[in-house]
């Protein structure tokens, strides 16, 4: 399993990723999530992954192999609108799956994938590209994307995140998220991704890799916890119970 | 889908449900899912179920008939350990279950539980009993058990509940656990049912049913919003931002 999150903000995109995989419990190894396409001034284009490891990385290098063809125009610099980059994805997954699914007439090489970004003057959005390859953009309200182990990082997301919440203030809920779903299970763990891009800046962002011992993630991960319990303590008290 | 959740601590057990049943978005209803049988004075039970309804009517009936029917002497008041009458429901489920699946060979009326209670001197205990009739105990570090819609709810229990929790507070806790499965997931719904249970009493507890509009339920659930919001402003900054 994985864990990626993206959100679409008033002020731009934020990205985190983590890097576990595990195909069973001896067979756990760390890669890479996010994948940054700067191929051309005029765009920036990141592309998170979840789902099978195969599926995931043959996307990946094909997208960097119709960017070095020649012969080929259709590849991420063609694409004048972010949703005609998430089709092409999705149509590159499906077609991957789709090789390994007849041959062996087993399941399982499924993958979900979110792309996010910015092209030219178009507002900077992301999309959740689904392993049968059609996708979806992010609500208005709820402007947050998940794929992986969704459900344990979900509530906070729920209660802090909205357009205008800032873009750091975005980057510790998506780290809040992510400890929240390596404590609860053990197929996302670190190191963890982080990407903040300022809308209209067409720039790298501020990207920030969080190993396991990292100062900033340690503390971040113990002043929640401590508040938590010290929120917890504070909480209105029965009725029928004394003072 | 349901949310259940119970647990065993130093000073006795805590049991909360959720009341809302759906067999598809047009046919939302109210049941109630915690069930106490009290049916002799050496011993208090309550069994919990999340899954399909009509299964888990019908195992809560046959436990209701057999307790009536003098010729059955294995009946709720016939066991004195009370991972026999974990059994005991995993045993009636399995069956229930296996007269529909005969019939109509389709699936879904699968069923999970949690049995917990007490016993004479034995001390009180709560057990998972799965569809195929099978059971657990809760672990001695993480003394919580769950069925339904449980993946919202468990961070908080993962950071709050251990075994020297008080019972109140362990009570608020489950309701906070609750209002996390209910802002994420529409299947789980009010009135909220919980039952605090002191370990040795025998008695019937502290049953509280709380409605949607509760006043308590109200308090509590915007101080932990608002806490939560107060403390996330709190967390520490990255190195690059400034004050």
């Amino acid at each position: 399993m994985t864990y990626c999150v993206a959100m679409r903000l008033k002020q731009g995109l934020v990205f985190a990723s983590d890097s576990r995989t595990s195909a069973g419990v001896d067979d756990v190894s760390v890669y890479s999530k996010m994948h940054r396409f700067e191929t051309s001034p005029d765009r920036l284009l990141v592309l998170l992954s979840a789902g099978n490891l195969a599926t995931t990385q043959a996307v990946n290098s094909q997208i960097e192999r119709d960017l070095g063809n020649p012969e080929i125009t259709r590849d991420l610099n063609g694409f004048s609108h972010l949703d005609e980059v998430a089709a092409y994805v999705g149509e590159i997954s499906a077609r991957v799956q789709g090789i390994y699914t007849e041959q062996s007439e087993q399941n399982g090489f499924g993958a979900s994938f979110i792309l996010g970004g910015q092209i030219g003057d178009l507002p900077a959005d992301i999309f959740l590209v689904y392993p049968a390859g059609n996708y979806i953009a992010a609500s208005r309200d709820k402007p947050f994307l998940q794929i992986g182990e969704t459900k344990y990082g979900k509530p906070i997301l729920d209660r802090i995140i909205e357009p205008d919440t800032s873009l750091e203030r975005a980057g510790r809920c998506a780290l809040v998220s992510m400890d929240a779903s390596m404590r609860s299970n053990l197929s996302v763990g670190p190191p963890i991704e982080l990407l903040l891009y300022k809308a209209g800046s067409l720039d790298h962002g501020i990207y920030h890799r969080f190993d396991e011992n990292d100062d900033y993630l340690q503390r971040l991960s113990q002043a929640w916890s401590d508040g938590l319990k010290e929120l917890f303590m504070k909480l209105p008290r029965f009725d029928w119970e004394g003072d």
